[in-house]
C-alpha cells in the first residue's frame, strides 16, 4: 500500500522508478552486481553517469557553454562552495532574502569572508512576498547575485527571473528543480540538492557557465572546485553513484511523461486547484501574496489551530502523510513536487473539504 | 546470477542486505513510503539514523568521549575538512606517506595552508612498505599526525598503530573500516568513506574525540564543521539518508556474523590463503613486504604481462569480476572486503591455479 506523501524533502519519488531500482538492486543490467557495488570508473557506471548528464541537458535545455556537475554535499555544501568559486575574500556578493533558505545561503557566504549586500529583503512581510521586478539595484561590482527561486518553508516562489544585468545570477533551485521549463541562459549558476524533484539526498547538481570556471580561490576544497570537477566529469573522487543512477531514471521518467513543458503545466494545475480550494474556504488560509505562491510547497493554516492534531491524524489515516507544517510557520504544508500525481492533490482537497464540513 | 566482485570500491555488499533493501524499497516498515522518500527529520528516519549510530558504536567499540558523525563528501572531502577542523593556517601537521591516498590527503592539507611535515615517506620502495615502528619522530607541536592505515592502490597496510605521543592521531580508514577490531582510544580521529566495507558511496563516517571539537577555523563550511554537526546529530542539513539506512543494515549484518573479532579472523584467513597461493607460484607475484600486506586489497602481477588480458577475460567468464589492477600499478588487484565470502576467494585461487596450469 503506497500513500500520498506530502513531505518537503526527501520527498515522494515516481513509483515506476522505485520499482525498477528495486527489481535490479541485486543484479544491474545483467552484471551480477548491484549498481551500488560497481566501480565509478568502470565502463558501465561511466556510461550511466554520462546518460544522466545527457538526459539532464536534454530535459533542462542546457546550452553547450554550460557544464553540469554532480557533487556531494547538497545545496548547503554549495552555500560554502559558491563564494569559494566565484568571489575572493572581501569581494561583494549580492543577495535577495526571501526566507530561511536565502538566509542560510547568506550566512555561509559571510562565513567565507565575502562582503554581503542584501539588495532586497522580504522580512517585513514575514517572507510572504517576493520583491517587485525592478525594485532593487545590484551593485555593478558584485561577484554575483544570489537568490532562492522557491522557498520551501515559506512557500514563496518568484514569478519571474530577476534581472542582474552583467552580474552573474546564481539560483538555488533545490525545491523547484526541473518543475517547469526555464531559460538557462538567464543564469550564471543553477544549483540545488536532488532530494525534492530529482532523487535521493546526497547529491548536488550544479549547472555553471564556462566563463565562470576561472574564478575559484586557490584553497577551494577539491571536491567543490567546479573547474577541477568539470575537467574530471565530476569524478575526481568517488561520486554518490546511487544518487546519479536514480537521477537518470527520474530524468527518463520526466521525458516519458512529456518533458518539462508538460510537467510545468501539470504542476501549475495541481497548485492552482489546491490554492482554489484554500481560497474558497474561510476555514483554510494561505498567507502568501498570490503572485508569489509556490507551485511546490503550499503552507496553509486552519481557522482553529486546536484542530491541527485532528486534521493530521485524519489525514494520516486517509493515506495523506507528512502534512505537518514547518515548526517555524506552523499549520500544514503540502509539498507537491513532480512525482505527486493529480490524484494525490484531489485526495487532499477531498479530505480538506470533508474535514471542514464535519469539524468547522 | 550473482558474481564474485573484486572491485576496489564501490565494492561487493552483503547479499542479505541488498535483498532487504530491494524488498522494502517501495514500502519501508509498512509506511507506504520508500526510505528514499521520508524526511530526515521525521521520527522514523531519526530512529533509523540513531540505530545506525548505536550499531556503529557497539560494533566498533567507540568510547563515550568520541562522537560519531555521518557526513557528506566522502574521505576526499575530509582531506579538506581535517585541517579546517584541527589546524590554523600555518600550523604544522605531520603526515606519513605510504602511497597515493596519503599523497592526496597531504595535497589537500597543503591547499588549506598547513605546514606539511612528512615524518616518514615510503616512496623509495615504490610504496611497498610501511615505516618501522619507532623509525620516525613526530614534531611535538604538530596539530595532528595523519596516516593511511590501508592503501587501496598499493595494497599496503600498517601492521601496527603508529605512536604519536600526545599528538592526535588521524587515520583514513576508508578501505579497511571495520575490517577487524581496533582500539579506538589510540586515535584522535578515525574517518573514511563508506563505499568499501560500509555501504554505498556518498557517506563519510568520522569518529572524533570530543576534546578535538574546539579547534575549528571560523570559516570551516558548516556541513564539515564537526562541532556543529556533533551538536546537530549530523543533521544540520539533509544527510545522505539512503547511505545511512544501508550502513545500519550492514552493521546489523556484521553483528549477525559474529562482530569484528570474527570478521577480523575471516578477513585474515581469506588474505592468508590468497597470499599463500601467490607465494607458492612463480607465475604470480605480490610486491609488498610481507609484514605490510593488506588484508583488503591484494595486487598481483603475472610473470608474462602479455597474458593479462586473457587472465581477465577468463576470470570474467568464470564470474570473477573487476580484477584489473589500478592503472598506476598494473597487473591485477583482488579487493576482498568484509562482504567477500570465503567461497569467492576459493574460486579465485582455483581459477588462478588452473590458469597457471594451462597457460604458464
Amino acid at each position: 500500500m503506497r500513500v500520498y506523501n506530502f513531505s518537503a524533502g526527501p520527498a515522494q519519488l515516481p513509483l515506476p522508478v522505485l520499482k525498477q531500482a528495486a527489481a535490479e538492486l541485486t543484479d544491474w543490467q545483467g552484471s551480477g552486481m548491484s549498481v551500488l557495488e560497481v566501480s565509478h570508473r568502470g565502463k558501465d557506471f561511466v556510461a550511466c553517469a554520462a546518460d544522466a548528464e545527457a538526459a539532464f541537458r536534454r530535459v533542462a535545455g542546457v546550452p553547450d557553454n554550460y557544464r553540469v556537475l554532480f557533487l556531494a554535499g547538497g545545496a548547503t555544501g554549495q552555500f560554502s562552495a559558491i563564494p569559494m568559486n566565484l568571489a575572493a575574500p572581501g569581494a561583494t556578493a549580492a543577495f535577495i532574502n526571501t526566507g530561511q533558505w536565502s538566509k542560510k545561503a547568506i550566512k555561509e557566504a559571510a562565513r567565507q569572508g565575502v562582503n554581503v549586500v542584501t539588495v532586497a529583503d522580504e522580512s517585513a512581510s514575514s517572507y510572504t512576498t517576493t520583491p517587485e521586478p525592478g525594485s532593487f539595484t545590484v551593485p555593478a561590482d558584485a561577484a554575483y547575485l544570489h537568490y532562492t527561486p522557491n522557498e520551501t518553508i515559506g512557500g514563496v516562489e518568484f514569478p519571474y527571473v530577476p534581472d542582474a544585468d552583467d552580474v552573474p545570477l546564481v539560483a538555488d533551485f533545490s525545491s523547484t528543480y526541473l518543475s517547469r521549463a526555464i531559460d538557462v541562459e538567464r543564469f550564471g549558476v543553477i544549483y540545488g540538492g536532488a532530494q525534492k524533484n530529482l532523487g535521493p539526498a546526497g547529491l548536488a547538481i550544479v549547472v555553471v557557465r564556462e566563463d565562470l570556471l576561472d574564478r575559484a580561490r586557490p584553497d577551494v576544497p577539491a571536491i567543490w572546485d567546479w573547474k577541477v570537477m568539470a575537467g574530471a566529469d565530476s569524478m575526481l573522487n568517488t561520486p554518490p553513484t546511487f544518487s546519479i543512477y536514480l537521477l537518470g531514471l527520474i530524468l527518463h521518467w520526466i521525458e516519458s511523461t512529456g518533458g518539462l513543458e508538460a510537467m510545468g503545466e501539470r504542476n501549475r494545475a495541481k497548485a492552482e486547484r489546491l490554492y482554489a480550494a484554500i481560497d474558497a474556504s474561510d476555514f483554510y488560509t494561505n498567507p502568501v501574496e498570490p503572485r508569489s505562491r509556490s507551485w511546490m510547497n503550499i503552507p496553509f493554516t486552519l481557522a482553529d489551530p486546536a484542530l491541527d492534531a485532528d486534521f493530521l491524524a485524519g489525514a494520516d489515516a486517509a493515506g495523506l502523510t507528512n502534512l505537518k507544517g514547518h515548526r517555524s510557520v506552523g499549520g500544514m504544508r503540502a509539498s507537491i513536487y513532480n512525482a505527486m500525481p493529480d490524484d494525490g492533490v484531489t485526495a487532499l482537497i477531498d479530505y480538506m473539504t470533508e474535514f471542514e464540513r464535519t469539524r468547522a
